[in-house]
Formats: structure tokens, C-alpha cells, sequence
């Protein structure tokens, strides 16, 4: 078993990555800090995991509430059946919720625990490749609004963080692919090695194989635990984090947030980041060509749905990142380094890009 | 103008009392944070301070929301018409929201500002006795669920509060009234020279005299910024404020949040925790009498209204201070001194004192 921290005082705590880990409850029983536990999983993974935790977690004393699975559900109306059934358990304060599932029921189960009794543990056990190396370390929580992606939540740490590498031989082929958006990501904002490192590794990591897959896991659940320890609530570096993701979620949003997954919507938000920088004169071409050849390598989308450029423009505007008006860009400047960039809407580069990605 | 400090670090805030403040906007202006702004207020107080409050405001950016006034409206569905508007208005990270009201507001307002964009900036216009001496300091935030009070919330500080005394001038008697328990509690939990200065004063407070108004605000805020500010997220010291809300809020509850004022309740439950108290053997006969007596002077109700004492219990045990199914009930055990204490379901001396005070 590989063990990594995320230090932030006395919220710090660990990540723990092996294959078969759920069953393995030796190796985590004593991470849990409450015998009183919530499961919330969704429909899709209750059948094939929630069982194995339950065997695993023995004889404690544990409720489950399944969810409908889908960013689509990732909304208020969810988390309030996550509260009415801590209500029907009455889990007090010294009670933990646990998430089974990928990045959307990870955000609503956190979200969830920062909010009961204005907060309680939760921990997280992330059943996909995306939130195994990024959604379920950090402590960003969350549900959408019809007006924008993630724009309610809360800063909420988990206590553990349990990746269990096996889960995913049964990840649905398109949900596996997505996760390399964000694997991508890292590469090319922080670790120029870690990029070459994929470009690489890329063909055994499609195919699976096991130990290049929890090395993959490994490398960035460290990366994202070091920028969440220096930056914990976004102030500064995190911001980072979000390369592709201001395109990404205008993308989501202007497809319901059901056509497109979150990885596909940011590998394409991810070459558009790019392509503006080059625009801009930072990111040189040849740069460009390796970020798109990868993500094109990856199976991932390398074009933008039929959404008008206007649409997206107003739908950018509505970003966290957004301050006084302006927009505030993540751009790649070379392979393993990137910038936040403050735009404005009479910015030309943005709108020739917009013009020449989406419809008029 | 009298001018308090909650010290919390780089979250310190000061409490700005005096009488007209809201019109003396060059008193507070620089402490806003921000020039986009949301109000949020009720249909009780709009009428009354909103004008005045934008006037102050001059040539801001601000938009308003007016919720439904009354604690039986204090629900997740209220937030989210908060969210809708912070959403219709596209107020972003640098944005404020404004609470004009009493506690239910600014309970409401707070929970909204904790979880927009995972936390902005928001300010306290307290604008009910309340509220001044009690609710708008300290960061908790939150609303109900239908199985109990304040289950959903955060901690989140405020970035002013401004108490201007002389809107208590509209306030309903009964509303007045009704921050009497928790005046009382401060100095039953905190201070005998307080205590006795509540007795001595009394009269004049009841008669709104707008010199000792001031100062009871002040003492009292001053109190429980310095209890806030030594225990922020209620580990230790800051649960004795809750000193008769566990009976109080059961009260709260079976009544349907609506027949009983929030004090209302809290002074009954003052009551059953000397009561209790005195049965335990700690507070004794001449202290009981001198708390009940003062309860009584103040026009607060000293009776408990009919519920079975079986329901009574049930809805204790949803508090938040239940933990691994033990109550914690605040204890006065003489005036001027509290302690947190657990009891057990099968404590007789709870048992005689719900039956006592209820039906069968």
C-alpha cells in the first residue's frame, strides 16, 4: 500500500492507494473516527461495490443512501435527501459520512458533511480514475446551480482518502478516458517530467495495466496534496488546478451537463487554454502540437460542441474565478509551467478564439 | 459610537452600536468589503429599513431579496431563493451579501454567504434585540430541518456587525421581549455582576431607555465576543451560550416553529436547566427563585406549553450536542457559573423534571 499526506495542521490526513483496498479494512479501520456512519453512493456503483464496504466496515453501525448517478444530479435536490436521511439516522456530530462513487457523489457527500451540524467527518473512496486523482483530495465540495457549475459548496477536508486501484476494471471505457484531462492537466502546469512521463507510459495506461495505473494515481494524488497543502482555499497557486476548467464548465453547462463528461468538456477546455496562449505568443506552437497530440492520443475530444461564441462568453463570465468583471484565465506558458491571467471581454485573442472554436 | 473587536485572526471583525447608525454610513463604509452587494431582509423589515439602508449605500452596486419573515420560514428552500438571486445578480467571489434583520435573516443570509462560490464576505444589520445582543455575533449560520433546529449550517464570521438600537424603536413588544433569555443567560452562564445589574436595570430596559438599551447591547456583545473569540467552533466553553436551547429548541419544534418566539422558548428552557439543576443538587433554592423571578419581571412565559414529556425527550435527542447518544444539557449551578454535563435517558432527575413540566 502506498501512503501519501496532505498536510494542513491539525486538518491534515492521509491517502492511502492499493489494488483491492475496500476489502482490505486492516489497512484503513483505523483512519475511520466514528463506529456511526452514512454511506452515499449512486445507482450505478451501489450494485457493484456497496456491499464489499458494508462486509468491510463489519459491525459498525452504518446507514446507505443511494443517489441517482450523473452530474446532471448533482444538485441542491440531492443533498437535501443526503440530509433528510442523516435526519432518519440522526447521525450526531461524533458521526462520519463515508462517499462510494466517483466526483459527483464525492462533492455532494462533502458538501453534505461540511453542512450537518455545521460540520462532520467524512472520508472519501473514490470508485473513479478522475476523482481517484483529483476530485476526492482537496476539499472541494460542492453541487451545481442551474446558472453554473460547483457555484455552491464549501472548503471541507476529508479524513482519509481511500483509493482502491481495482475498482476500476470495471469503469465504463468513456469515464476511464475522461480521467486523462485532468492527468494531462498536471503535467503540463506543474511537472514538465510528469508530462513526458504520460506521453510515455500513455498506451500501458489505456490498456490498464496495474502497476502503471497506481503509479499514475500516486504521482497525482502527491502533486495535488503539495499545491492543496501551500494553498489550501484558492487564494493563490490552486487556482492552477482549474487549467481548462473555465472553458470546461461553460462547456458542461451548455450541454445540460449530461452530453459531455466533466474530463472531456476540460481536455477540450485544456486546447483551448493552450491555443490561447499560443495566440498570445507564449505557448509556442510545438508545445501546442504535443498538448493536442496527447489529448488526441488519450481518445479525448479535440473539438468544441456546436455552441454559439457568444454563449460561451457569457456563460465564462459566470467562473469563481471571475473578480470585478474580469476574467481570470489559467494559461499554460510552456509544458510544466502555467500562469493566472486576468482577460477582459474586449480581449481580441479571447474572441478570434472563441470565433474560431465555436458557431457564430 | 461604541466600537467592539471579536478577535479571530486575520477573521477578526469589530461590532459598531450606536443609535441611527444605519443612516451614518460614513461610520461603517469602510468596513464594507466590497461595493457589489446583496441584501437580503424580510417582508417585516423592508418596509421599514431597507431605504434607509440603500440610501446609505449611495451609488453602490446593490441588489436586495426579501424572504418571508418568521422562523417556520428559516429552510433550505428560503436559501435558495438567496442562491437564485446571487446567481441572477452573478455576484462573484468579490462580492458582499448585506443581512438587514433578525436572527432568522442572518442565520439565513450567513449559511448563503458560507457556501456561494464555497464562501463570500457578509455583514450583520441586526435589526431585532436578538439579534444585537446574540445572533449576529459569532459566525454560526445555518437552517432548520423539519427534524430539528439549526441541523444545517456552518461557521462563518461576518466582516462587521452594525447594531444601530434605534430601530428597536418598531420592534413588536412581544420580539423585545423575547431577547430577555438570552440577556439573562449571559449573566446566569457568565457574570453575577451582570446578573445583578439585569435585575437593577430591568425596569429601565423595559421601557427602552436608549442609555442603559446601549449598554446592555454592549455588555452583552461584549461577552460573547470574548467567548467567540477564545472557542470559535463551540469545542469547549462557547457550548454554555446554549445554555437552555436543547430544551428550548424541542419547544421551538413541537410547537412548528411558529407559536413560540425563539427567547420564548429559551427562557422555559432556562428555567428546566435551573430547575434540573436544583434537583441535581447544585443550584440552590434562593438562586432558582432569583432566575425565575426575573424571567417572570421581564414578561417572559414560565410555564411550558402542553407537550407529552415523551416528545419532549425525543426531540432533545436530536440536538446537536447529543454525542454517541448521550445529551450534553448546560447546567447553571449559581449564577454567574455554568457547566456542560452529560445525561443519560435513564436519568431520573430528567425524568421527574419533564414530568413535572409536561403532560403525560
Amino acid at each position: 500500500m502506498e501512503t501519501l499526506r496532505v498536510e494542513l495542521a491539525d486538518r491534515s490526513y492521509p491517502i492511502l492507494i492499493d489494488s483491492g483496498l475496500i476489502q482490505k479494512s486492516e489497512s484503513w479501520d483505523s483512519c475511520l473516527p466514528s463506529t456511526r456512519l452514512l454511506i452515499v453512493t449512486d445507482d450505478n456503483v451501489a450494485p457493484l461495490y456497496l456491499q464489499t464496504l458494508l462486509d468491510a466496515l463489519g459491525d459498525r453501525d452504518v446507514s446507505t443512501v443511494v443517489l441517482e448517478a450523473g452530474e446532471e444530479n448533482k444538485t441542491f435536490a440531492a443533498v437535501q435527501r443526503v440530509f433528510d436521511a442523516l435526519a432518519d439516522t440522526r447521525l450526531g456530530r461524533d458521526g462520519c459520512l463515508v462517499s462510494l462513487g466517483g466526483g459527483v457523489v464525492g462533492d455532494m457527500t462533502g458538501f453534505a458533511a461540511a453542512c450537518w451540524q455545521r460540520g462532520v467527518d467524512f472520508i472519501q473512496i473514490p470508485t473513479t480514475l478522475l476523482a481517484q486523482v483529483d476530485a476526492s483530495v482537496g476539499g472541494k465540495t460542492g453541487v451545481n446551480h442551474p446558472c453554473g457549475k460547483n457555484l455552491i459548496g464549501a472548503f471541507h477536508q476529508p479524513r482519509v482518502v481511500i483509493i482502491d486501484t481495482a475498482v476500476l476494471t470495471t469503469l465504463p471505457e468513456r469515464e476511464y478516458t475522461s480521467a486523462f484531462a485532468e492527468i494531462i492537466k498536471y503535467g503540463l502546469i506543474a511537472d514538465v517530467e510528469f508530462f513526458e512521463w504520460i506521453e510515455k507510459y500513455l498506451d500501458a495506461l489505456l490498456a490498464q495495466d496495474e502497476q502503471t495505473l497506481a503509479e499514475v494515481v500516486k504521482r497525482c494524488c502527491a502533486l495535488k496534496a503539495r499545491i492543496v497543502g501551500r494553498d489550501e482555499t484558492e487564494r493563490g497557486e490552486r487556482a492552477l488546478l482549474n487549467l481548462g476548467h473555465t472553458f470546461g464548465h461553460a462547456i458542461e453547462q451548455a450541454t445540460g451537463f449530461s452530453e459531455w463528461l466533466h474530463g472531456e468538456a476540460v481536455a477540450v477546455g485544456i486546447l483551448l487554454a493552450a491555443d490561447y496562449s499560443n495566440r498570445r505568443g507564449r505557448l509556442n506552437d510545438a508545445d501546442l502540437e504535443r498538448v493536442r497530440g496527447l489529448i488526441l492520443r488519450a481518445g479525448l475530444p479535440v473539438e468544441a460542441p456546436r455552441i454559439s461564441a457568444q454563449q460561451m462568453l457569457e456563460l465564462m463570465y459566470r467562473d469563481k474565478k471571475v473578480l470585478d468583471r474580469e476574467l481570470r484565465l489559467v494559461i499554460p506558458d510552456r509544458i510544466g509551467s502555467a500562469v493566472l491571467q486576468g482577460v477582459n471581454d474586449d480581449d481580441l485573442a479571447l474572441s478570434r478564439l472563441l470565433a474560431d472554436w465555436f458557431e457564430a
